[in-house]
């Protein structure tokens, strides 16, 4: 790239493109909805500390990762307020390298191993996490109890429980997920009666207006969306695309763009084209079914392609465009990537 | 990461992990049959130029890739000896630079679009691409000659054609491939009797022994394998795994290892656990199925992940490390990502 792009058509293709306007009405409702610390930003789906930052000015001030560079990057921007890591890893050392800088970091614990490595690698904060029916990290909730009193025993500080109701996500019918998740929730409150603390952490973008359970919500995608969330009820907007040239177009009716599965997170399917069918993905490419004389059926152009899952697809880019319109408003480093 | 790692153990996860060995048969094997320029290696299977010299050292000097990045990243490790932009882009003037700095550069040319943009970037040698049957790239063989002669008209080097039957590589029948991929071949070499020039290429691992119709096959694929590629009958082994460490084991059955779905490519489905049943993919765990002292039953147990489309899953990471039974005897940077 020779200079910084102005407008949209000089942004290099491949390239994660966000609306400013979609992004900021999501921003706006999250805050509405759940303002301050109930809502603690989950970095993981946007992986980018401008981005972050753009979330505490509307008032959301701490927040989770599921990485320890997540949380080192989050770090090194002094985005340090209530950081927690959402996850369990083999490795805490570099997190308590952090600490012992000054640096406000929880770990999720969900075992004796887990915190046994927390302790020597220097975290002194913990939340207990607690299984809630995803077959994923977290302890039997009859458990928690007798791992917060063992933390306690050895001088850590247990500020409560957490628990990711993530198989309930995509329950289509509002009324039904509100059900499950209360079931889910109804463990994550037992866990909590046994552990103590203020803190009871969990949801994400699917559940943040059901699960009124606990004390903040985890939830990331609100913020750029993809196709998968935008089948749920849900008051966001697509704000993400990306941003592709076509390459080549056939006489028999299809032309080829510069994204493809390098580009765009494949595990929840193809992504979509609005303005017409996308036939598949090969590693550069996505093949478009187009009309003569309609979108995508000239050399050269601009089309934008909605990926299916938002964190897959962000964690492939190093950097995003904000526009308004046809003008390049910002750029937004993807600087959290990686482990 | 404290140092770099001497063993297994030492290096932090996940990580992408090839063995020696099963690299070193695949690359032998490849050699033999289609030494020298017989194999015109695809950089974006494994997008590293150290491993690029390792295809150098048995006989390959000339290359292609697929997008400009790749290109440039080959100029600046000295892999110039021929290479091959063998896709359409929008932007020749990155290549235009190379080429004014002594690079042999030849671009795959399917429209007068990507011709006149090929002339003004400065790229001055291409190939004709054609469509073989994949509705992707390539101009329809019987224009060919045409676009050839319009080239040469601009005192443009047409060395020959290119056509890609990337829709037949897993076709599962040898015999029925062949069939199949001497049909998508008969357009090529009608394309070449039009074009002239000494080159025609095409190709890939699935196609690689029973395409004898061209000069040059452009695998990639095979050096590393996948577990799609596996199931053809190809004489190559899994060289590269996912290495992942349990970070939470359930006494319900199962344990959850730290790669996931941002790590390993999923378009072609879930990556295979060779030592048991791998449930699910999130964005950065595995859930996998474990008996009580099985493997992967022990938090800080190491476990490696085949996945399913090999291109992908490396496009993700920075680096391969290169192992030796438990011994880490080298590292290839991943230094051909992003566009």
């Amino acid at each position: 790239m020779d200079h910084t792009p102005s407008t949209i058509d000089e942004i290099p293709t491949p390239a994660l493109v966000i609306e400013r306007r979609a992004f900021d009405h999501n921003l706006r409702v999250m805050a509405e909805a759940l303002p301050g610390p109930r809502l603690r930003p989950h970095v993981k789906a946007f992986k980018s500390t401008a981005l972050a930052k753009e979330m505490v000015a509307v008032g959301h001030e701490n927040f989770c990762a599921a990485t320890v560079a997540e949380i080192e990057g989050m770090v090194a921007a002094g985005l340090d307020n209530d950081l927690l890591l959402a996850n369990e890893t083999t490795d805490y050392t570099r997190l308590g390298r952090l600490v012992d800088g000054g640096a406000d970091i929880t770990a999720a614990v969900d075992s004796d191993d887990v915190l046994e490595a927390v302790i020597r690698g220097g975290v002194r904060r913990i939340l207990i996490d607690v299984e809630v029916g995803l077959p994923r990290c977290g302890c039997d909730p009859a458990d928690a109890g007798r791992l917060a009193e063992a933390a306690r025993a050895e001088g850590i500080e247990v500020r409560g429980v957490m628990g990711y109701e993530g198989h309930l996500m995509m329950v289509p019918k509002p009324d039904r997920r509100a059900a499950k998740v209360e079931e889910a929730m109804a463990l994550l409150l037992q866990a909590h009666r046994d552990v103590g603390g203020d803190i009871v952490s969990g949801g994400g973008t699917g559940t943040y207006a059901v699960n009124t359970w606990v004390t903040e919500i985890q939830a990331g995608s609100y913020c750029l969306m993809d196709t998968q969330y935008s089948t749920l009820e849900v008051p966001f907007q697509q704000a993400l695309s990306v941003l592709a040239s076509i390459v080549s177009v056939s006489a028999k009716g299809w032309s080829v763009a510069n994204a493809g599965l390098k580009a765009m997170g494949m595990d929840h399917g193809d992504p979509t084209w609005p303005e017409g069918e996308l036939r598949f993905c090969s590693d550069e490419h996505s093949t478009l079914t187009v009309e003569p004389g309609g979108p995508g059926s000239t050399f050269g152009d601009l089309v934008r392609l909605h990926p299916a899952h938002v964190d897959p697809t962000v964690a492939k880019h190093r950097t995003m465009w904000v526009v308004d319109g046809e003008d390049v408003v910002d750029e937004w480093p993807v600087d959290l990537r990686h482990w």
